[in-house]
């Protein structure tokens, strides 16, 4: 999917939310576990329920990792049954140099048809490049993240600039914003502000508005740029929202509620 | 298994030589096309042929990754297969959050029984300590790595002091070296020596000799403790060295000249 056409998506549904598919055996509704594929039968409730106001789906690959090839099965489903028009992103972490990163690109892009997956930086840019060099797939670079261990390396400063920093401009000499978006953080808005100067145009991958406990109004405030460039994920407050039999209306209510709020925001910020 | 029965089979088999088993679709011989899971079979041989001459094997997950469910079958059968005295490495470089890194660690430890796995170090403390949570299973935290874009961020500097070196200072607050090892790339053995300075009594896996161009004396003479202390990796050179009917005739006579260089290695500098 191209910049443009997420773009698009966003302004169809007034809506900038991702959906986290941490999809966990142990939290599903038990009635599931009849199923013959309870992950992917809970994913597809879910997606039923949350595609009219979502713009992304991001399933946590740990999640279908830690239950072997089965798990490997249930992913390949579920990014078979995500709509066409939906961003997906695998949320993965790779970063391995060369010829692992073409795999490890070939595995998301190609045999799971991903749009974007995330990378992490610390092997440099020829643990990133393999992953550009197909067309129209994005990388979602780590910069600066919403959980306490970022203040180990992430801050760590050269003449005053921060780690996160430095990825955020080195990373940009080898991809435009057509293909590289990054992880930030909401756990501190104003922070948000101060990296969307870094990086204009790219989108930013927002985890933590939620159960981590960012702001939505704020986040949106300061890092929305002029082609929205925000995606904003929640997982656990919709997927969990019950674990009764109606866990997908209440999907479907948790993700409407969100949506409503970013219409708002569009409206507001953009 | 614990550090003492890693250097005891070190001394025993006098080698500290990984064999890296990059085991890819495209490389191994064509006759095994025909047998009904060649990733296995591959691996079984290798295994097979090499096993005298080491004391790791090092899976590189990217190359099962690649082949979907099937690839982690294979992958499952492999780690099934090698002997118990023989240390695995999940080199998987996975570094996600708390419950995500606890679905890694279950993963590779408990569904695989993997000894270790690499992990990247860029989203700190939690992402590490959830690894340690198993009993004798081991972190291997990328430090300095060999490949061109670790100049990008390893060697960023606060107060003259490189990412690398915070990294390596960081994490043994969160883990004794029985539990902790580096990847430390082979490409400037001075480096190496260095680098034990700052952890005079971790592991560290060394790639990049071989293929990559390391020297395996050098990287010896400046890297080794009085447990050894290292982790040498040859993939390619070994698995590869031949594509005909005698890849495992080759492999183990790569293995074993290797082992034997090591041998003498040990008698210099141990």
């Amino acid at each position: 999917m191209t910049r443009q056409e997420l773009f698009e998506q966003i302004k169809i549904k007034k809506s900038y939310l991702c959906v986290g598919l941490d999809t966990d055996i142990n939290k599903i509704p038990k009635h599931l576990l009849n199923e013959e594929d309870p992950i992917f039968e809970f994913n597809k409730q879910i997606i039923d329920a949350t595609q009219e106001y979502c713009v992304a789906y991001k399933p946590n690959i740990a999640f279908y990792e830690a239950l072997g090839s089965r798990g490997w099965e249930s992913l390949q489903k579920t990014i078979e049954y995500i709509p066409e028009n939906i961003f997906t992103i695998a949320d993965a972490k790779r970063g391995d140099i060369g010829n692992t990163s073409s795999l490890y690109a070939k595995a998301f892009f190609e045999n799971m048809n991903f749009d974007s997956i995330t990378v992490a930086p610390y092997m440099g840019e020829d643990s990133v490049t393999p992953f550009l060099a197909f067309k129209n797939k994005w990388v979602i670079l780590l910069a600066h993240t919403s959980n306490i261990g970022s203040q180990d390396f992430q801050l760590f400063e050269e003449n005053g600039k921060p780690l996160y920093q430095k990825v955020i401009e080195k990373s940009q000499q080898w991809a435009s914003p057509d293909q590289l978006m990054f992880v930030v953080g909401a756990t501190r808005a104003d922070k948000i502000g101060e990296i969307r100067k870094l990086a204009p145009d790219n989108f930013f991958l927002v985890p933590g508005v939620g159960a981590q406990g960012g702001d939505l109004k704020e986040v949106s405030k300061f890092g929305m740029n002029k082609a929205c460039g925000l995606l904003v994920n929640s997982s656990r407050g919709i997927i969990y929202s019950s674990n009764e039999a109606d866990f997908a209306d209440k999907a479907n209510a948790e993700a409407k509620q969100l949506q409503l709020q970013m219409s708002s925001y569009l409206e507001m910020f953009l």
